[in-house]
């Protein structure tokens, strides 16, 4: 039973989105979250690259169950460079979503802790997200704490 | 009467952040915002073309007062990348400040219009920010809604 258990974790793999995760379910993820029509290879290929030429200004990083060759888990942080706080860095993580089908072995907290080390590591002085009251638990447990609300404009 | 309020309306000039800006006090504006020790003139300048180096995907707006040579009041939105919403585009408007001594002039509203439409000709779906429940008139008044919260995590 242990041994099975940990043979799931080991098929778990966190690690930075490649051009190859279309192939592997991402976009069918990301539907999970949000309004996300098919993409084209062209499409993905594209954005892909305009986002990697930011480096690790902006990171996505997904979990791979290596078992199947499927994404379960995805979230992303990029970094935005400001005047205030003496020219300081906020981290922004934006699309976390886990499978339906993987939920309940903290692939979420995984992805988030990744995202806000990543943060961290870059010499942000913060890391900030948006969510849903419902949600508000779950970030406590990853170490966030409620500050102000969101506001939205829609153009479409 | 009226000739001396255009006066002053035909003073203030909304446009991009120069670098020269340091000299008319940007840095003391944003200090009436948070936490902004002085920066050094060659800080600012490194600072200032990282931001540059993303172009219109990262657009500081400042409304100069022309008479007196002073930035009165800034905000910035950039444009960030995604794969949902069909490879869609989001804007985030961050470090909107009006000095104390011009606000009553509806500048805010001039710089969060700039910023959103700015954001809105980049091809974004939609343009958010976070602030306190004290400030949401201000941004409903802009033709934001309130959507969800906003929860941080300091690392400093």
């Amino acid at each position: 039973m242990m041994q099975s258990e940990n043979s799931v974790e080991d098929s778990l793999h966190i690690r930075k989105l490649e051009v190859t995760d279309k192939e592997k379910g991402f976009i069918e993820l990301l539907r999970q979250l949000t309004v996300c029509d098919s993409v084209s290879d062209e499409r993905f290929k594209e954005r892909f690259e305009e986002i990697a030429k930011y480096g690790d200004d902006h990171c996505i990083c997904v979990i791979e169950d290596v078992r199947l060759g499927k994404i379960v888990a995805t979230g992303s942080v990029f970094i935005e460079k400001k005047f205030v706080r003496n020219c300081g860095k906020a981290g922004h993580i934006e699309d976390v979503v886990v499978d339906s089908g993987a939920r309940g072995m903290q692939l979420g907290k995984r992805i988030v802790e990744y995202l806000a080390d990543h943060a961290h590591s870059m010499g942000c002085y913060k890391v900030i997200l948006d969510c849903t009251e419902e949600n508000r638990p779950f970030y406590e447990k990853c170490g966030f704490k409620k500050k102000e609300i969101q506001m939205v404009k829609y153009f479409v």
